[in-house]
C-alpha cells in the first residue's frame, strides 16, 4: 500500500504556495490526507520551499503515528489531524501566514461578506476563532488550535465556509483536493485585500443575503450554473 | 460568413487580463461584438487563462442564440449582450474583478473624479449602480445586472463615461474596440488605486469642472491634440 | 550640430520608466536639455514605450519651434520649456503619473518630509502648486502649468527641492542629467509611499529641522560625505 | 590572516538585499564581523547593487581603521561599530529603509506584536529610538546613531529582539550570520505589512502574552520544536 500519489499531490501543492505569493520565508504549510485510510502527508517542519523533494512529505496516520520519512513533520501537524477527524468530506488542509488574511486574524474580526468575490468561494463571512486560553496554549498548543476551530464551527458546515482565521495567528483553508484548497486559500487573500481596501472607504454594509445566496449557489450545490458541465 | 476574426480579437483580449495583473485566476471575461451582423464572441465559462484557445471561443447571436463553440459561454454574458443592445456604438466588453475597483463596488461609491488621469478616460465620476432586489436576483439575474447598468446610465452617455461599478460585484467597461476596452478597464483600476490613495489623506474635493472637460477633450473629441494624427 | 546624443539621452530615459514602475499606459514623459544651445529632446506624444525608438524622438528650441522629428512632441512639452527657461542649472526633467506622488497632488498635500529617506533627496517638503483659475486651464494650458509650478517655487531653490506636485494632476522632477532626474521622481514616489503608510498610523511630525539638514548635507554641496570621492 | 571568507559572506547578503525587495536604489547595508578578531567587512558607500564585487568589500577593526580595500565604506558604519562592541553574541548587521518598517519609525512607534509572525521573530514589540538632540546630529552622527539604539535597549536583550527601528530613519536587524540578519529584516518588514493592515482595520490589541511566549520559545532556545533537529 503505497503513498506515492498522495506524497506527489502534498509535494505540488506545496510548491504552489511560494509561486501563488501566499506564503513568505517558509511561513505554510499544506497536507493531503486520504480519508478511508486514515492518513496524511504533510510538509516537514522549516524545509525552504526551493528545497522540498517528494522524499522530504512525512505520512501519518490520523493518530499522529509516523508511517513514511525522515524528517519531523510540521509543527502544525495535530492541528491538520484535528480538522480531518471532525470535519468529515475534506481532504486537504493548507496553512498560511498569507498577510491580508492575517491582518483579520490579528485584528480579531471575522471577515465580511462585502461582494459577490467572496459569495462565490465562502457563503458568509469566514470567522474568526476566539482567543486560546493560557491553558490551551502551554498544553498541546496545536492539538487546540484545532479545537477551537471546531468550537467555531458549531452551527457553520465547513464545506459552505471552507476557511477559518486563527485569532493573532492567520488562516487554514480545506477542500475536497490539495488544488481546490490552496485555489480557496489564494481567493481568501484576494477577497480579504478587497476588504481591506472597502473598509478603508466607509463602514461597508456586508452583500445583501439574496446576492449571496445566488453566487454561491451559482457555482456550488445542484443548480450551479458557472462553469462546464463534468 | 465567418466568425474567425471575432473569435482572435475575442481570444487575444482575454489572454491580456491576466497580463495586466486584472484579473485573479479566472475573475473575468471579455466579449467582442459586430453589432452590423448582432453576433458576439465571448470567453466560455470557468476556462483557465493559460489553456484558453481560439476554438474554446463562443459565439452568439445578441438574443442569445448561439451560433458557434462546442462550450457553455460565460455566465455573464447575459450582460454583455444587454449592454451591447442598449449602447449603441460599443464593441467590446470587459468584466473584471479587479481589486481596486471592486473596492468603490462594495462600498457603493462612485469613483470620483479626482484628478486628471481620471479625466484623461472618464468624463465624470465612474458610477456605482443602485443594490439589485430580491426580485431581480432571483430572476434573470444576469440580463438584470445589465438592466441596472442602463437605469444607471439614464442621462449619462455610455461613449463618454465607459465603464460602471455594479454594486457588491465588480466593473464592466466597454469601448469600440477589445484592445480599447482593456485598456480602459486598466486605467480604471489605476484611478481607483490613487483614489485610494487620495481618499486615505483626506476627504478629497474633486477636480474643477474646467480641468476635468480640459483633459477629458484634449483626449477625445474634434479638438483633441493629444498623440499622433491619424 | 547633431542632436543625437541628446536624442539617445532621452530615449534611454524614457525606456527606463516602464521598467522603474513608475508609469502605466503611456502617462509619462521625459526631456532632455541642452541649455546653451537653448534646445530640448523629448518623447513624442501618445507613443507606447515598447515601440519607441531614437527617430521618433522630438527636438525643438526653448522658443517651441521644432528643429528634428516626424512626430507631435508630448503635450505637455510647454510644461518643460518653461521649467528649462525659468530654472537655470537644470538639464532634463521627467513627468509621469506614478501613483503614490498622484495621490498627495489630487489631495493638494504638500508631501511633507518625515525621514532621512525624504531628506536624502529634497531639502524639505516637495511642494504643491494652487489650483489653476478656468482662464489659465482654457489659455495655453500646459504652458500655464509652467507658470504656477514657478510660482510656487518663489522663495523655494529647485535644484534643493528638485520635484514638484501639480494639483490634481502629478509630479514633475528635474536634475543635472536625464538618469539623475530619473532617479529622483523614482525616490520621490518611494517616500510618498512610506509617508501615505506613515500617515495612515498617525498624525506623524514632520523630522527635526537639524536632522533634515544633517541628512542633505551628508548627500549634497561641500561638506557631503556619502558615496565615493569623484 | 585573510579576510576572503568575510568579504564573501557580507557581499552574498548585500546582493540579497535588492533581491528580496528590501532596498529601493542603493539605501541599505549590511557588515559582516569577526568579534574574536575584532574586524567587520561592510559594503562601500553609493555603490550600486548591480555593480557590486567582493573586491570593494571594505574591511575595518572595530575602532574603525581601515584593513583592506580601495572605496570609502558605508557612511552607516560607525553605528554597526557601535553595535558590535555594546551588543555581544551579533555577528551580522542589516541596515534598510523598507518601507513598511520605516513607516513605524517615521511615526515613532514601536512595532507592537500582533500576532504569531511576529512572535517566531521577537519576543516582544520591536522598539522605536527617542529623537535625536541638534548636538548628537551635528556631532558624530552615526556613531551617536548607535547610541541612542544602545539607549532604548537598556533592559532589552538584543538576542530576543534582534532589530530596532531608529526614529524618522528606519530599521536595523541582526544576527549570528549575514543570512540570518537578512531573513530577520525581511520578517520585520513583512510583519510591519500585516501590522499596518491589521491598525487600519482597528485599534488591534497586542497578542496575549502568553501566546508570544509559545511561539518565540516554539522557535527558539532549549525547548524549540520547530524545525527539524541539528
Amino acid at each position: 500500500m503505497s503513498f506515492e500519489s498522495l506524497k506527489q499531490e502534498c509535494l505540488a501543492a506545496n510548491l504552489d504556495l511560494p509561486k501563488t505569493g501566499l506564503v513568505d520565508l517558509t511561513f505554510g504549510n499544506v497536507s493531503v490526507a486520504d480519508p478511508d485510510r486514515r492518513v496524511l502527508a504533510i510538509k516537514p517542519s522549516g524545509v525552504n520551499y526551493d528545497e522540498l523533494r517528494s522524499s522530504h512529505i512525512v505520512v501519518l496516520d490520523f493518530d499522529g503515528n509516523l508511517l513514511e520519512g525522515d524528517l519531523r513533520p510540521s509543527s502544525d501537524t495535530p492541528t491538520h489531524r484535528h480538522l480531518y477527524l471532525r470535519f468529515p468530506g475534506i481532504r486537504s488542509v493548507v496553512h498560511t501566514h498569507s498577510r491580508n488574511a492575517v491582518a483579520f486574524a490579528q485584528a480579531g474580526m471575522d471577515l465580511p461578506c462585502l461582494g459577490t468575490t467572496h459569495c462565490d468561494y465562502f457563503h458568509g463571512p469566514v470567522p474568526v476563532t476566539r482567543e486560546m486560553t493560557p491553558e490551551e496554549v502551554a498544553g498541546e498548543y496545536e492539538w487546540e488550535t484545532g479545537a477551537v476551530i471546531v468550537e467555531r464551527f458549531q452551527g457553520i458546515d465547513p464545506l459552505e465556509i471552507p476557511a477559518v482565521l486563527v485569532r493573532n495567528h492567520g488562516p487554514f483553508a480545506w477542500g475536497p483536493s490539495a488544488s481546490k484548497a490552496v485555489e480557496t486559500a489564494l481567493a481568501l487573500e484576494i477577497i480579504a485585500d478587497m476588504a481591506l481596501k472597502t473598509l478603508s472607504l466607509r463602514a461597508a454594509a456586508p452583500a445583501p443575503t439574496h446576492l449571496l445566496d445566488k453566487h454561491f449557489f451559482r457555482k456550488h450545490g445542484p443548480s450551479a450554473y458557472y462553469g462546464q458541465n463534468p
